[in-house]
Parts: C-alpha cells; sequence; structure tokens
C-alpha cells in the first residue's frame, strides 16, 4: 500500500490488492514521445495481443474504434509531481495532475480511442495511440458513444484543441 | 504473471510487474447493480480521494465532465468467459469480452465517462458512475473532446443504443 494512502484518509485498510495481467504488448517503433504531441493522431501501431485471448477479440472488427488502456511502462514509479504545467508550457499556469493528461500520475495508465485499422487474428492494427513501444496492453473496449462521449462537454480556456 | 502469458504468445518475460493504488474510493451506497444497467445514469457518486492528493484536483472543477478508471474489485480474481452474450442477453450473438463492455475481463478496469456535479476539497460529487460502492478509484482524467470523443464512430446493429 502507498505511503500517501497510509498516511492519508484512512483508506488503507480496506483497499484490496491490485495486480495487472498485461494481455499483450505494443509495437510501433515509436521510442520517444514525438514532439509535437499531435504527431502521435497518424502513428499506426500493432497490438499483439496473447494468443490465448485470440477467441475474446471476436467481434472488435465490427467497430470503427476502440479505447485502449495500457501501461506507461517507461514512468512506473516515477514521482509525480502534484502541480504542473499544461503541455510543459512555461507560459500556461500551474494546475493539478488531475485535470491535465499528462502520463506522469499517480497510476500510469493511458487512456487513449483509437481508429481500428484492421484485425487479423491476435493482433489489433490501430492508428493514433499514443503508446511507445513495448508498452503492456490493459485492455481493449469497443468504443461505444452511449458510454464514452459526451457532446455536450465543456473545458477550460487553457485546454489546447 | 497469468498463467494465460506464461503459456501464450511469449510476452510474459519482458512485462514489468504493475501493481496499483488506489488513488481513493467510491461511496453511493450502491451494493448490487441496478437493473436496467441504464438506471446506473442517474446515480450520484462521491469519489473520496486520499487527502494527501487533494492540490492535485487543482483545476478539474473547470471542466463539465470526467473519465473515472476504477477498479471491480468485487470481480478481481473471477474467471473471465473468453466468449458472452452481449447484457447476458440469450438472443444476442455470442462475441469475445473484448467487444463487449462487460465488467469481466482480464483486467477489472473500469472505465466511465461521468458529469463533474461539484469538486469540495479532495471529494468529487460525479453523475453517472458505474461502480460500485467502495470500489477503489485508480484514475481520474479531464474528458477532452480532442482525445476522447469519435464522432465518426460506427458500431454494429447488436449494440444497444
Amino acid at each position: 500500500m502507498s505511503a500517501a494512502l497510509a498516511g492519508g484518509a484512512g483508506l488503507a485498510e480496506e483497499m484490496p490488492e491490485m495486480v495487472l495481467k498485461a494481455i499483450g504488448v505494443v509495437r510501433n517503433g515509436v521510442h520517444e514521445p514525438p514532439e509535437p504531441r499531435s504527431d502521435w493522431d497518424k502513428v499506426v501501431s500493432e497490438i499483439i495481443v496473447d494468443s490465448s485471448l485470440t477467441e475474446a477479440l471476436d467481434g472488435l472488427e465490427e467497430f470503427s474504434h476502440v479505447i485502449v488502456l495500457y501501461w506507461m511502462h517507461r514512468l512506473a514509479g516515477r514521482e509525480t509531481p502534484l502541480k504542473q504545467r499544461p503541455m510543459g508550457r512555461p507560459d500556461r499556469p500551474l494546475k493539478g495532475l488531475f485535470p491535465l493528461r499528462t502520463p506522469n500520475r499517480p497510476n500510469p495508465i493511458g487512456k487513449t480511442t483509437v481508429r481500428l485499422l484492421e484485425r487479423r487474428g491476435n493482433v489489433l492494427k490501430v492508428e493514433g495511440l499514443d503508446a511507445l513501444d513495448g508498452s503492456p496492453a490493459l485492455d481493449v473496449k469497443p468504443y461505444m458513444p452511449r458510454y464514452d462521449a459526451a457532446p455536450d462537454a465543456e473545458v477550460p480556456s487553457w485546454v489546447a484543441n
């Protein structure tokens, strides 16, 4: 249990141990985050799913978009400053880490909506996944507007669009 | 490391250990999933964030919607059938688990887009979170249409809207 929790709101005692299993691995040959960040949009990645789970993908190819949860393995164990600047830009106001999409978070889980280009057996080919090569994949969920879209969402003015 | 991975695509050796920390806990008094599932839409929950992380929430209140990642603690360790029926309905065709939003997955991580009603110190009041009372919260990310919306998404006809 984390020191933060043990010293915090007294939540520690009721929390179960939470250990993740990789369901696969991301392959895209990208070993450093591109600049600008929007260059991720066109990156094509393969998610090589463990072959014992191939059957569990059946039907995913009927969706145009999927949500990928992955482990930002290169950041695991790093310190996470509570306040950060959006996009690391000095001209932006300091914000807490939670209102940012910084990868530097207590749990380094990435969540990205991507276009599913192809499913071939246990391999998913996707466009727009911002995961470095070798990232463990944790989950793939179908993008369903009913659950995932918030058409009336409002964001503050310091958010880059 | 999971047996599935060890016996599968040979990914096991390169995977780091991935252990999660709760950043808080969900409180809503809901101890069983409601029927129909759409009843979750109006459930109001409080996410009690560990008080050591209060400052890290600063600025989240500027967003109308947030994405909550949480641990489906009551399902952890359960068997996850590779094929399931959408919504458990016998009249729907069998699909792999990944094209479904079933909570029964290799990693029981829920991902829900919710309306942020209020932030008071370390407490987030949200509407539409489909997490049972006591679920550990793993992350809260701001909903940004740029990253999260897929306006041209297509879904198969067996998806309930």
